[in-house]
């Protein structure tokens, strides 16, 4: 176990434990780090715990919110956005802020699939940033790449 | 008494003495802790007293909004929400925000259940956090709980 | 003339003079207080204005606003609550911030009262918070309180 | 030309020059101030070039933004007021926040009028309220005070 | 190679490669200075990218988002937006943050150009404001410019 920490950050009020993929993906590309596990209740609670991991040593965080399909819902997640943003403009942290919609899939089966797949293509991009500086993602740019749903691609 | 303090604020405006319902949880929950209630009048007024808890050496808050129904209401919950969420950036403490919207329900009976539910469950929420760290959710993560109403569980 | 001070923050745009009707509340019942009186433009001005009341000494704030009913004034209304959210998370200082939405009513002189009422109902508030402690309010908590308008009572 | 100093900022984007109208005021009421003028490109710009004034010294600063008719324009007023406002809460400066929003009017003579008119009136409000402390704007409290429009008057 | 800094921010997420295209106007416009690319998955990772360069040393940002169309999007944009203004705020530097919309147009290739146009306006722009202080844009003070689209003037 190094002594470098990465923090994973999910909810109990997800329905997907997108938690434990992600905890896979940094266990694997980042082998030289702790990986810090992390539930609380709902994605307003999210800022506040990755403050405290940050206070505890982490250089970047992973947080997976669930977010419900009504008006107030959008609400919450527009301030747990600000919270986990205005913490990455005070402590200059790697933040990846992942969010799963209810509403953006009918198919319980196809969201449970965004939701995998969002978490593990976003746990790839936090080692690549934390590994690889800035110039990680640099061959990606403008690519049109979506986690969760296949890439659209560039405009050609 | 102890001398860690917790602290539960709610407010004139809600319609059910979500306070209690909290205090009677952490006391029982917490019993090394004093539990300090605050009372404010509104939702907007919920961030400032969290803080001046927080001075007083609390080391985790409760706040119990009651949000109208209107589209005022619903911005006075975001300004809410993003005060609640900042206080916790910047202070790394547990700040759990318990909300109940009056439009959740028509029958105020069903509104008054949901209230103090929630307020049940999410001052367990805050005594886990509390006493049992990074791990005290870890069990639930992904299983789809909700407060106030039947959890949903997760996505099979 | 007391040390300690208070400060009432109203505007030119409101259109009614809800600020001294707050002032007169809190020299009657804040005696030991200097009330410090400044008004400025719109609702955009009072955080700035409650922020350099404070930074003159006083404990706490009343603030009281006019809002038009167009979507662009319920979005400076907003950013006006998040900013006196922001200082009262910044500061711990008591910050009652009042607002009479022009669309509340169509009956002008049924708006008139609102506002009058609401402005000594929440200098009570204020004055209550500063004196009592964090008591002052508890008897009250859950019960239904309005400002401007008749209680709703608590659901029994 | 004084030592102090008081900030014009302004955008390339608005379609009148209410950056002269401002500063054409603020030279004829603040004769001991040096007027600083700053062009921005646009709305989102206007509080990180307020900060950069205040940091050369300006103890007031009016900004004059030009806000487009779409949602988005909406969401980034919304931005630019947040921002104006975390800075006024943060320094304590005066920041006199002046827009026009381009679907105030369908006439484009109309919507030059308004700009004009009401840059000069904030312009001469700033003005007050840096020469005459608290008191500068207490005779107009509650009067329905209106700026490019109007006045309303108060409700009788 | 010059000792000034100036950063490039852009997105996997984006269709179109805009930070190509500031990058090439800044090293053309600013020879002294150094041109740091660093490219992040998504909008919401932008401010504390941000953050992350101004702490490396750069004295100005441009920042190159790009926005779905959904509701959820505009609320990201909204977060984002705040996010950034608050870095400027704190730190006083000068970042041009430019957005290109998903449904700003339905025809690709107008979207490709729009993107490509507004990164080149936006760069130009920052490469003026770093140079020529205050007065850089004051020649276009009010004039109706706009960027990925023609300007529209000012009204006469």
């Amino acid at each position: 176990m190094g002594t470098r920490c990465v923090g994973v950050i999910d909810t109990t009020f997800a329905r997907v434990d997108m938690g434990s993929v992600a905890e896979g993906v940094l266990k694997e590309l980042l082998p030289d780090y702790r990986v810090t596990r992390y539930t609380v209740p709902g994605i307003k609670d999210l800022p506040g715990a990755a403050k405290r991991l940050i206070d505890m040593g982490c250089e970047g965080v992973i947080t997976l919110g669930w977010v419900g399909p009504s008006q107030v819902d959008k609400y919450s997640y527009l301030a747990m956005s600000v919270g986990l943003i205005t913490l990455s403009v005070l402590t200059g942290k790697v933040i990846v802020d992942v969010t799963v919609h209810e509403d953006e899939s009918d198919d319980p089966r196809e969201l449970r699939e965004i939701a995998i797949n969002r978490a593990r293509a976003h746990a790839e991009n936090l080692a690549k940033l934390l590994k690889g500086g800035l110039d990680a993602l640099r061959p990606l740019a403008g690519q049109g790449i979506r986690q969760g749903r296949p890439s659209v691609g560039p405009i050609e």
